[in-house]
């Protein structure tokens, strides 16, 4: 029994290393050198010794993004609260930004292009459909006092357009692109706010 | 005489021939891929022949970023034209939609990270600067008629927003993320429109 106990911490072990190991890979090198042969050749294990927890390159790969998606949802969890819906949710869009300018790692593996398939990894679509869920919530939230048949609908569309938004001027915030505008640098600054207060009127539009 | 120009033909052809075959391997092997090595090799010309007319590949690439800035200026002026402010630009943020959808990879090298040092490449800058001044007169003359002593300031976060929200959107139209989602075909396909309808708010506000 005690050596039985031994051998699954270690394999948890194994595990847990291989997975920052990936991460580390992933994070140095760029999505595209990740293989769980590299993986075993850095920890100094057989080339087979990480297929006892990954039966794939693409499945350790999910298993990251998959905990960028909880990390990040925790972030968000942890805004400032507020019984004002408007201010909870500006609140919210500030951690989005706040995550993603600390975690470009992580963010890049949330919403870049080199996710594994999807429909073949379900928790990590499930934690992709929690961290939605949240933005969701929060704009729901604004519309449950709106008298208007399509609230619904209003509100999953203004969910998609605050992360258009976000996800935009994330994006550009750090872009050469920006960079080669030379404009001024209080305006670049203060682009974040400036974006905020427009989807907060945007958003009141639809309740109006 | 009549070789020289001669001469001036073949050369300005192969400069030509060097940029197509550029764009060719960024396009098929990705920006990493592109040396002026490989540009020669492929086009079996000696490897010191494609330097008679880029001093660097950072030279040859901050030259195809260019023209993807060209024609990305050019589709958003073949926008259909209107007299109303309001409508013109909306139908220019269409045009955006419609080149970032069909051009792929010139929009990936004017937005993406693989730009060349904007500083190192003036008429670079220059197109990007045009692009934008763009997007910066449609919302000015949204502006015209306003009587706000900040509008100059106003209208150049509006035009940082307008971006944000079409780079935001264009990006997570085709994102794995939004398809982990699984949310319905049909908000998915309005997506873009909700998106246009909430910038038109956020900007009325900016003016009322």
């Amino acid at each position: 029994m005690a050596a039985s106990k031994k051998s699954d911490k270690r394999s948890g072990d194994l595990r847990e290393a291989c997975i920052q190991e990936a991460l580390a890979i992933v994070g140095k090198h760029g999505i595209q050198s990740l293989s769980l042969r590299e993986v075993a050749r850095r920890l100094g294990v057989s080339h087979q010794a990480p297929y006892k927890h990954f039966r794939s390159r693409d499945h350790i790969l999910a298993e990251i993004v998959s905990r960028a998606y909880t990390a990040f949802a925790e972030h968000l969890e942890a805004r400032p609260r507020s019984s004002d819906a408007h201010t909870d949710l500006e609140a919210m869009g500030r951690a989005y930004i706040e995550y993603a300018l600390t975690h470009p790692l992580q963010y890049e593996l949330m919403f870049g292009n080199a996710m594994p398939d999807p429909a073949q990894h379900p928790d990590m679509m499930k934690n992709a459909r929690h961290a939605f869920a949240l933005l969701q919530a929060g704009i729901r939230r604004l519309h449950r006092a709106s008298a208007r048949a399509d609230a619904a609908e209003r509100s999953d569309h203004d969910a998609l357009f605050v992360w258009s938004v976000l996800h935009g001027a994330c994006g550009i915030m750090h872009s050469q692109s920006l960079q080669s505008l030379g404009l001024p640098a209080d305006l670049v600054e203060s682009m974040m706010s400036a974006a905020l207060e427009r989807v907060s009127h945007a958003l009141q539009a639809q309740l109006d």
